[in-house]
């Protein structure tokens, strides 16, 4: 999923993302609660109307912003006081909370409230955090279920999300009595505590979540510390449902995952590293400021047929970024997500080559 | 003419203004040959080639650049020296250096070398400087002449203009001896003094260029003024051949000057205002920044039928500036290119009901 955090991937149009393929994109509610607030976006018909994006969408729960961005930070079983990175307002966010701004947004997907616990975590500090997020997803769970039907597009028949997020034989997850309406996906979470990881899992697929999220990795811990927590919490989450790892990853990271059993990611590194001029390749990583790729007339990635390498020189590309224009953002951001979509693409097609049997049924 | 100073018009994918029907973009002389640099496009085959625009292209001369953006000029009969705006490097431009870069860019129409009168200027300044620029005018013809065929692209059958810039009748103006090459334009200058305006003129025709704008102009004057110079300066230069007014203007000045006789005009207001929220629109203009805007789920202009106003509201444009995402600069500057080309192809249309005579040719 590529991350559009205030309503927008950043300096790309929302028909270029379709062209790109991108099924489902990101939107960041800490971001958009701050700016321009979920209450207009309510008033507005919701995220999807808001930013005119008709496909699939998913909003974190502001947590991980909250913990990452956010100043004078005070946690307590209710929830956390915090300082807006902005002006320095005074925002106090709870589980309770984070579901009525989720619900405004009105995002296909929303996600419970949850602490990411930070890396390195000591035993008793992992442990003091899963309580808390346990407890959070509780009451998220209780809140979304009590209001999801307070979605902006509740029963409009043309919110109908175009991409089937869901595993056959799910699919009536989503719909609540009388309508078609928002899924709420758990967050597993327990640091780097196998013991830990499987108790969060256990517990979140106890209360019965739409889809699971594994948070809190990627987050400082060696690789193979990350794939061991992966490998120790996915077979605790029904197959049945999206399993979404949260915040990964590199090219090669996504693959593996993928190819591991995870359904979902998403990660703010092919957006972000485009602006600074990293290109992911089929050749490996091209710093395009480089001064060797000032004459180079050959596309940033020879074997990528995307719009930008179909067009465009590695010297344009380099001449576009030494001069800081705003086109350099864009180029540089379309070919990452096209280089990151077409690795999940290709491996979908390896795992069903036959077809994929979730889109075949649609 | 859509400016693309260095090499890109601000925030705007190549393909996107192919969409919006661009058919000649501005490069700016003096912002490529500092980055860049001029030798390094010639070896790159050229501007077109550079920055993957295959239709037409116009570079000035750099003068307006160098008066207005470096530090330090000093002028004399042979050049001006001046140090770079970037990074206070010396750099001296003659009326021949002018030319030896712009045919090292390589685009379709160059520009002789001028001085732009500012304004005010009593009498005595602006004949001192149209001495200078009709001085400068024939040393860039003369050596025009004698290195037109150096150009990147000389005699290779792809690189004919796709978009026709010559009256029917003059269309062998842009050949040299054995092949199409560039065309150069001469600039009048002469200040706000309508006799020094009629000898820039004549002068000018005498010399015989492929076209000829009319400059120092936009610069500060009246609208009175600049509408007087043009109605003293258009009867003398040939109806066969393009008449370009160089730098300006808002809506109406454009379809104005149109009008009267202007067949070519570049200005960076679209693409400059948008960039700070003003939007051109069929009920004027508007400031996206504004307040009232917040929650307006109408298009930037309900008359607009341009890929921005057809898919984005007024609030989310509104909410991409507030949070100075980079999608702001690049919708804002795509809806303005189309109102302005839209502008530009009703009075053609107005102008020629049957049909364009010069585009009727190709």
């Amino acid at each position: 999923m590529p991350v559009g955090t205030a309503g927008t991937v950043k300096a790309v149009p929302q028909d270029v993302l379709e062209t790109l393929g991108a099924e489902i994109i990101l939107g960041n509610t800490y971001h958009l609660y701050l700016r321009p607030g979920h209450e207009l976006i309510r008033r507005m018909g919701g995220l999807h109307k808001f930013i005119s994006w008709p496909r699939a969408m998913l909003t974190d729960s502001g947590g991980f912003q909250v913990f990452s961005l956010s100043a004078l930070r005070k946690v307590t079983d209710e929830g956390v006081r915090f300082r807006s990175h902005l002006d320095g307002s005074s925002h106090f966010f709870t589980p309770e909370h984070s579901m009525d701004v989720q619900i405004a947004l009105g995002a296909d997907i929303a996600m419970a409230f949850d602490e990411c616990t930070e890396y390195p975590a000591d035993r008793n500090r992992a442990q003091e955090s899963l309580r808390l997020t346990m407890a959070w997803a509780r009451r998220s769970l209780d809140h979304f279920k009590a209001h999801r039907e307070e979605v902006p597009w509740y029963g409009q028949p043309d919110r109908v999300p175009q991409v089937p997020i869901l595993e056959p034989g799910n699919d009536a997850a989503n719909f609540s009595s009388s309508g078609r309406t928002q899924s709420l996906f758990g967050i597993v979470q327990g640091g780097t505590y196998k013991d830990l990881r499987r108790e969060s899992a256990e517990r979140l697929v106890e209360m019965d979540f739409d889809g699971y999220a594994i948070g809190g990795l990627s987050v400082g811990e060696p690789r193979e510390m990350t794939q061991e927590m992966i490998a120790e919490v996915l077979p605790l989450l029904p197959a049945g449902k999206p399993r979404y790892l949260m915040g990964v990853g590199y090219p090669d990271e996504i693959e593996q995952y993928a190819r591991m059993g995870v359904d979902m990611m998403d990660c703010v590194l092919p957006t972000r590293a485009a602006r600074h001029g990293l290109l992911f390749t089929s050749e490996g990583r091209l710093n395009i400021k480089a001064r060797r790729y000032a004459e180079d007339e050959t596309p940033p990635d020879p074997a990528c047929c995307c719009m930008v390498c179909r067009r465009y020189s590695r010297a344009y590309l380099r001449h576009l970024m030494q001069c800081g224009e705003a086109l350099s953002g864009t180029l540089n951001t379309i070919h990452n997500l096209a280089y990151y979509l077409g690795v999940m693409q290709r491996v979908r097609q390896s795992l069903h080559p036959e077809g994929d049997p979730v889109l075949a049924n649609f």
